[in-house]
């Protein structure tokens, strides 16, 4: 544990660090092997508030989702399948996505519309139901609890888990948020084939808290991207239980800040986490822009460069080849001017004024190397900044993906 | 030769089959063992309209070309080098491009502002210039001349050249229109890092040249991808010597369509190959987009499936995963009812009404074996159609990229 101003952060935290908060998953069949079922749930109702992808096909299980929330802005928990995303599944799939939450809502003994839930996995088959159900009749067994089933159930081709947590204190109690994350493949800014659930046991007003947590994803899930594609089937949801007990956040509470703060660090963590594990990727890589005239045109300057093709493998291969950083930035579509713009790679400067620089290979070959690796551009014309995550372009992308669903 | 209504195909034709042009190329050493300087030589001057990279950054002989074409939008040859850009290198780098104008025409005894200059390769690097002098003092000699020369000068990672021709009768004298071009990285909608020259002997005004350039232009080179990477020194120029001698051609001319659909075919067959070459592809793929609501959705559609990385490594691994291309259509950004698409992979229908519908896996999978893949988007929501050209995206791609520049 590691404090960085008021705000604790917790490497090894997830879902389930805030008070009554409670996770598991199991292996129903979905998979050939690995868990396939996961779920998360709160003592009591919680507030709610959820971004969704952007893709105007948008899968079942959202929709369901949204009918749920819409209700009372409250969920008491949310039940997660991997390996179908029950997208482009017609009427059949919706009806599907509803059956998955009136069982899990009946085992659990709550209404329905406090029940969301959520799918990834391949696009246009229709989940086996037979065997989700199964699932769902063994989802309250005690040998099936614990948050680190639940962060597996969600994978789909992720190397890892992935989970991180902050404390702070807010009218001097102790609040905590975690959060649990999958991602890996059609990663992109506005909500790719990524998931995250944040819980917290904060009171907060749900209008406020939405609001927050669309602020936070266009810093964190927003700004990251693997592959460029954004997938039908993208969540990002968060839950308030209040059990931290105290005066319910909204902007005039003294403790506002620094509870947006914490939501910020949770995304940031977790969206640089998926970035990390993106498919085949050996390396995180942060591009770091300033000085630009507004953050929109940091925000687009980043993902242009984050998203490059060339860029990526020039990092797999650790070549500095700054052309391509510098042809990225030029192609962002943004207004700046060339001749200010100054590209780091790690400590090394490369271009500077728009001209390159003589600079030491090896050094900057190295800094490549890095397991974080990162490119800093300064547009030298104002005071916007923006960060975007991503990752190397590898062979294992490629075997990855011309192979996947056969 | 085959004959298209009132245009005859010459595949093999390239720049020099219209009356009145040369070309020519040699190593003078920037690359190691290829050749890479190539010129194009107009017995007289030619009218001259080009395109050019909507990047920021324009390489230095965009700027020289430009200036040169401002002055009475003519031109009588134009030199070609690859291996260097000559793109970020600032003043020295603008003077060497001046340099490059100033050899080759007095080399050839025409006034500077009737020459172009053009260059490919690696980004921020200045050109050995006492090579390319060396280069450009040996052009004139005979044993260089030869458009094979040219064609092969001009390529950087490409492993073929690239040209076609077309004839056809205006005022009932025999037209002749050729090109050749460059491609393989970088290659993205709005000029890649890619060079097409076109020539014609046909006698066009310059005003409604450059219009349909534009045009074509929009409908073909626009209109491929490679890595969605989009380069400083793309530029496709085309020159109209006259030499056919006949009315010239403007839009009341009877033949002006006639001359438009042939610059509009050799355009196109041109980014085709460029496409087909892609770093590392095995194989061409063509999108085709109809009933959109409009030209530019059908456009924006097909761009966003054939920039997919995940539709191309699809391809690569001949998996009918139609939910990547279904999702693609998706964050096209483009507002159309996802309900009402079909999409078929070569005749195979894969998806209808946007929902999947049963279909034969060996028959798909062998579609997108073919040399080859058609995927045919039917939005099914007015008359705009559009078709998009890219590859598959490949181990070899990565190997390229990875290891470019060191």
């Amino acid at each position: 544990m590691s404090k960085i101003g008021m705000i604790q952060h917790i490497e090894q935290g997830s879902v389930t660090l805030p008070k009554g908060f409670h996770a598991g998953g199991l292996h129903c069949g979905l998979k050939r092997k690995r868990k396939d079922l996961g779920w998360l749930y709160s003592e009591q109702p919680a507030v709610a508030a959820a971004v969704y992808t952007t893709n105007a096909y948008q899968a079942a299980p959202l929709l369901v989702t949204k009918d749920s929330i819409a209700v009372e802005q409250k969920l008491q928990g949310v039940l997660v399948n991997s390996a179908y995303a029950n997208a482009c599944t017609g009427q059949p799939g919706l009806d599907d996505a509803y059956d998955m939450r009136r069982l899990i809502a009946e085992k659990w003994g709550v209404p329905e519309h406090l029940v969301a839930v959520s799918s990834t996995g391949v696009i246009g088959e229709r989940i086996p139901m037979d065997k989700l159900k199964a699932g769902i009749a063994q989802a309250v067994q005690p040998e099936h609890q614990g948050v680190e089933h639940f962060e597996e159930a969600i994978l789909t081709t992720d190397t890892c888990t992935k989970h991180y947590a902050v404390q702070l204190e807010v009218d001097g109690r102790v609040v905590t948020i975690g959060g649990a994350a999958k991602g890996s493949g059609m990663i992109h800014p506005n909500m790719a084939t990524m998931l995250a659930f944040i819980t917290t046991d904060a009171c907060v007003e749900q209008t406020y808290l939405l609001q927050a947590l669309r602020e936070v994803t266009d810093q964190s899930f927003n700004m990251i991207t693997v592959d460029g594609d954004t997938s039908t089937n993208d969540m990002v949801l968060v839950l308030a239980n209040g059990q931290a007990i105290h005066h319910p956040l909204s902007p005039p509470h003294p403790d506002w800040d620094l509870f947006k703060t914490g939501l910020a660090v949770v995304s940031r963590e977790l969206a640089k986490q998926i970035a990390r594990d993106g498919e085949g990727a050996t390396r995180l890589i942060e591009v770091q822009v300033k000085g630009a005239p507004s953050e929109q045109v940091a925000k687009a300057v980043g993902k242009a460069i984050i998203g490059s093709n060339l860029v990526k493998t020039a990092v797999y291969g650790k070549d500095p080849n700054w052309g391509r950083i510098v042809c990225a930035i030029g192609y962002s579509g943004q207004v700046f001017n060339p001749e200010q713009v100054q590209v780091k790679i790690g400590p090394v400067t490369v271009v500077d004024q728009g001209l390159p620089v003589p600079f030491n290979e090896a050094e900057a070959s190295a800094a490549l190397g890095e397991e974080t690796v990162t490119i800093e551009v300064n547009l030298n014309q104002g005071d916007g900044k923006a960060t975007a995550w991503g990752c190397d372009l590898t062979y294992d992308y490629i075997k990855i993906n011309a192979l996947y669903r056969t």
